[in-house]
């Protein structure tokens, strides 16, 4: 194995995290002997070329527009039907590259194209480096919700090229960092202090090779553990309830990592009240949303949050469940927070102490 | 077990055959305490009504047009779209109602809907008694071709309503018999001899709960055997291959039932011709077919038909190969057959003895 080049196999499939994947994208599909189509975002059409030119079977690149707008059936009938144009066939496979929304959407479509044909994720973005290529959910969101059709599918290998967080905007890390975090809480131990060590350091510096692959070993090891979300696979929510919610009442204008990052907030402050958690470790996951200048506080106002929660499909029997921590390296799911300490909760994270708002 | 009322288990879940199915509707529903929601073909609204009103755990009823045109991703997205409206959640019982099309499109919609719902259907269609909702295939047509997107995807019951056939057109019924024949030539013996019995009577006198429960029963055997259709799941496709290639020559407007009974007739001549098959037995079929009233000719050209058949997704590695008949109730797959001699007996099915044909 090459230096910085780590291979995962928790799920039963290879997650190779590399600074450029090309040869082992090449390797791996050298040994399937597949014939395969490429389905790409068309914001990142240029590593696509650079990636996949000259592979041995490759039927067709497909550029496709995408975009949290564009997460929707429409899209996958889109992709679908170009699918079919390009010559794929129920034993071709199908090789996705992009972000977030790449690997829920194209894995979407593999799950579904002749009722399902193998597929292999390219991440490009930290997000789904570290979480959305990961797990086998796929989906897409409709007019009422997100992610309300989707499958539960595996792909066949999953890439983290790490050469492309190189290119992206601090926003578009933002998303991947507060996932990142959420894993180093539910981890504890060395993980969560060598966030907190290279928090202080400007992002080029870090070693992301290495970064990617201890944060993404948190989700294989709990996604492994709990294939159908009836368990242990509750934690990797940690911080999502407030966050769908947040995400909810503004109209997708506040974005999943940041819903995610002040949701983390919220799950510490919920644990604060009712004696679970020390406030000595809250202010540590507080120090290091600040470092990672993840935000900690929203305009929205708590009622309206509080109304999209219960919206939201996690709900069960109308009560409202949470995950929250114990300790960092020591979460817990399933408890129940009575209306009034949410409430409470969500005033605190509705104080400005700036006036700009992260969105 | 109530007289006329049959279960079979051969895949895991309960394919329960009476003249009503409410009550075990009923009691399905009251072991499991799940809250419902109902999907149905609204041209069976009334029997929906029938079937579901005042069962305990009811949320909604919503019709839903269907028909042929109407098997496409954007029907999905409204039933999905309905299904949230309905309240229905991650822990509902999705029940649909309706026949053949209502099978594929309402239990794709349970697969994908929140990641994937428990899903039961009512048949009330012979096709989707027999052949549609047994065997876990599920999905849509895209315009460019039939069945496209879908899942694999179980049921938790299926429930086959004969008192529904006595109000189906012929036209209707014949989908079905067409797949009752299919499945007497692989199985033989007593299930293709108690057809030919029945043949010269009315169908209103057939004892329809035993010839339903018996046909079934061929395709559960070999959908058991063999869950993702990489061996024996081949036979069922006998007369499909042709079948499918008619319909499409035809833009559809060739049934898939009449489709697939001329296919029947091109398989058994494809086996003559190659030696497997004998003259007499191949007449008993084709006597089968005319006295059924299914087609066994078309006036479409063996041309735009074998034209078609290049385009279907059955096709691998661009041969053709095909499901033949050695003898009744011993069907070979993989069969691979000349280009010449595929066309030989397309022009004999293109002989129009009449004048009228069937569509």
């Amino acid at each position: 194995m090459t230096a910085g080049v780590s291979e995962n196999r928790d799920l039963g499939y290879p997650i190779v995290v590399a600074p450029s994947v090309r040869k082992a994208l090449a390797t791996f599909i050298a040994e399937r002997g597949d014939r395969f189509t490429v389905l790409c975002d068309a914001n990142v059409l240029a590593y696509a070329r650079q990636l996949t030119r000259g592979l041995r079977g490759r039927i067709a690149l497909i550029p496709v527009r995408l975009g949290e707008r564009r997460k929707r059936l429409s899209t996958v009938e889109e992709v679908l039907r170009a699918l079919v144009h390009s010559g794929a066939d129920r034993h071709s496979l199908v090789v996705g590259i992009g972000g977030g929304v790449a690997a829920d959407l194209f894995g979407f479509v593999a799950s579904i194209y002749m009722r399902g044909v193998p597929y292999a994720h390219v991440a490009t973005s930290l997000v789904a480096m570290v979480d959305a290529a990961i797990g086998g959910k796929t989906g897409v969101d409709l007019p009422e919700g997100k992610n309300l059709a989707g499958t539960f599918s595996n792909p066949v290998a999953v890439f983290a090229h790490i050469d492309a967080l190189a290119t992206l905007p601090y926003r578009n890390l933002r998303e991947g960092l507060a996932e990142m975090l959420k894993h180093a809480i539910i981890e504890g131990g060395e993980l969560f202090e060598s966030l907190e060590e290279l928090a202080p350091h400007a992002f080029w510096r870090w070693p992301w090779e290495s970064v990617v692959a201890d944060s993404l070993k948190v989700k294989t090891m709990i996604v492994a553990d709990d294939r159908l979300e009836h368990g242990a696979r509750e934690t990797l929510n940690l911080g999502h309830t407030f966050g769908h919610a947040l995400e909810r009442a503004s109209g997708y204008r506040v974005s999943h990592g940041a819903g995610v990052s002040i949701g983390l907030r919220v799950a510490g402050l919920l644990a604060l009240r009712t004696g679970r958690f020390s406030r000595a470790e809250h202010l540590r996951v507080l120090t290091l949303l600040t470092l990672l200048k993840l935000p900690v506080c929203t305009r929205r106002s708590p009622a309206s949050i509080f109304a999209a929660m219960f919206a939201d499909k996690k709900k069960r029997e109308g009560r409202l469940r949470f995950v929250v921590p114990r300790a960092i390296g020591d979460v817990e799911y399933g408890v129940e927070a009575s209306d009034a300490a949410v409430k409470a909760v969500f005033k605190r994270v509705a104080r400005l102490p700036g006036g700009a708002e992260f969105r």
